[in-house]
C-alpha cells in the first residue's frame, strides 16, 4: 500500500485550482481521494464534477458542507433544511457517503448556545432519516472554540457526540479534525466514544499555526508547521477503529497565493513525512 | 449596597490611565476595587502604587500575572520561578490575596501540551508553599483554547482544577473568566467544583466580539456588546458560593483609543446594566 492510499486533498487546500486541473493533479501525484465543497461543485456542475471525478477513478471521501441549522425564525430554518437536503442529493451524486456540517453560530443578538444547540438537534431529526435514505452519513464537525459565536456552536467532541447519539451512527456521527479538537485533553475519549458506535465518519488535518489571522479563518498550518503531534492523533483514532481515508483540509492565504499544483505535492510529501510514513 | 460595590475595573481596560489618575477616576466614581498589572506597578513604584491605593482606600482585587512556567530548560525555568517569587512578594506589598497565572504556552517547536502542563505542576509545587507563606493565592487562569500555542497550555476550567487541586486551595485555585470559557458547556459543572473546594480566586469578565483580530489578543468585548449572558455566568459562580469581586478585563483596541476616564465610566454603566443592576 502507498503511503498516500489513505490521503485525500480537501478541495479547499488548493482551491486555486479549477476542478479539472485538481483531478489532473491528482491522478499525476497519485492521490486517490478527494473531499470537496458544494460552491465549486455546483460552478463546474454537479453531473460534470461526477462525471469527471468517476472517470478519473477517485474517490470522494466527503462533501463540505451543510449545516447552519441555528435560525430561530421557522421559515429560516425552514430554507436550511432544504438547503442541506439538497447538500444531501449533491453527496450522493457525487458518490460520497459523508455530508460535513458546520452546524452554525449564534442567531444575531442571541447568547443563547443551549438553545441553539437544541435547534440543531431538531434538524438533524428531520434530515438523518433523509441522508440515510440516500446512503450518506451526517458528519457533525465540532469547530474550535474560537468559532462559537458566529460559525459553530459546537465546539467539542463531546458536544457532538452528544447530539449525534440521539440518531443512528448510519445517520448522524462526527468530524474529527484536529484543527478544532488537538487542545483538548478529553478529545482522546471522545474519539474512542465516537469509534465503539462507528460515528467516526471522517478524520481531518490541518496544523495550528500562530499568530492567527483577523477572522481567524484563514491561518490553519501546513502540516508539520504548527503545533499538532498529527501521529497521535491518528494513533487515538486507529485505535477507535476508524480505517477510512484521511483528509487534508487548510484555509490558508499563504498557500491560496501559491501555485495550486505546487501546494498539492507539498502538501502529500507532508503528509507522508508527519502523518503515514 | 451600591451596585458597584463588587466592581473591581481591571487596569488593563484602561491602560491609557496612569496609576494615580486611575485612582482618581475611581474615586470620582464610586468604584471600590482595583485589579493591578505588575508592569505599570512596576513603572509607577511598587510602594508608590501600595500607599497610593491604601491612601484612597481601594482594595486590590487581583495582580496580574504570574505564570510562564512551561519551559523545558532548567535555567529558563529557574528564571521563571525567581520572576514568579517577585510577582507573590508584590501582591503581598500591594495588599491583594490573589495573584493571576498566564500559564505559558508551548516551547518553541514543540507539541508536548501534557510535557508542558505537568512542568507548570512542577514550578505550582515550589511557588505554592512560598505564596501561602505570604498570604497570596495562585489563581490559574485557563485561557481560551485558542492561546493554547502561545500563551496558555491550560484550556479548561477542568483542566485548571486538575492542577491545581494536587494542592492546598490556599495556595492554588482557578481565576473563572466569561471570556475564556463562555463557549464550554461542562465549565458551570467545573465552577461548581472549584467551590466546593473554595478555589474561586477571582471572578473576571469580558464579553466575547467577532471577527477576532489579528493575533486574537485584543479584541475583548465591552460587556453587552457580545454572546455571552453575563447574568447566567454570575449565577454559576455565585451558586458555587463565589461572594468576591467581579472584575471587568477587556483588551480591546477600540476601547484603548478612547479617553480613559469615559471607558471607565461606561464599563461601570455597563456592569450596572448587565451584570449587579
Amino acid at each position: 500500500m502507498s503511503d498516500l492510499a489513505r490521503f485525500s486533498i480537501n478541495q479547499m487546500t488548493v482551491k486555486q485550482l479549477s476542478m479539472p486541473e485538481l483531478v489532473g493533479a491528482c491522478l499525476d501525484l497519485g492521490i486517490d481521494n478527494v473531499g470537496l465543497w458544494r460552491e465549486p461543485v455546483q460552478e463546474y456542475g454537479l453531473d460534470a464534477t461526477a462525471r469527471l471525478v468517476r472517470e478519473a477513478g477517485l474517490t470522494v471521501t466527503t462533501l463540505c458542507r451543510g449545516g447552519f441549522l441555528t435560525a430561530i425564525e421557522p421559515e429560516v430554518q425552514s430554507r436550511a433544511l432544504d438547503d442541506n437536503r439538497r447538500a444531501v442529493d449533491e453527496a450522493a451524486a457525487l458518490g460520497t457517503d459523508t455530508l460535513v456540517l458546520v452546524c452554525g453560530g449564534l442567531p444575531a443578538g442571541s447568547t443563547d448556545l443551549r438553545g441553539a444547540r437544541e435547534r440543531i438537534a431538531g434538524a438533524l431529526a428531520e434530515l438523518g432519516p433523509y441522508a440515510e435514505q440516500r446512503g450518506v452519513r451526517l458528519a457533525i464537525e465540532p469547530l474550535h472554540p474560537m468559532y462559537a459565536a458566529d460559525r459553530c456552536v459546537v465546539s467539542t467532541l463531546a458536544q457532538a457526540l452528544d447530539l449525534a447519539e440521539r440518531f443512528p451512527a448510519a445517520q448522524v456521527g462526527v468530524a474529527v479534525d484536529t484543527y478544532h479538537i488537538w487542545w483538548d485533553d478529553t478529545a482522546p475519549r471522545q474519539i474512542a466514544r465516537a469509534g465503539a458506535s462507528g460515528r467516526i465518519h471522517t478524520f481531518q488535518l490541518a496544523d495550528w499555526t500562530t499568530p492567527l489571522p483577523r477572522g481567524v479563518l484563514t491561518g490553519r498550518g501546513q502540516i508539520g508547521d504548527g503545533s499538532i503531534d498529527m501521529r497521535e492523533w491518528l494513533g487515538h483514532v486507529e485505535k477507535a477503529g476508524y480505517t477510512g481515508a484521511i483528509e487534508v483540509e487548510l484555509f490558508n492565504d499563504g498557500l491560496w497565493a501559491r501555485d495550486g499544483r505546487e501546494v498539492l505535492a507539498e502538501t502529500a510529501e507532508r503528509f507522508v513525512r508527519h502523518v503515514a510514513g
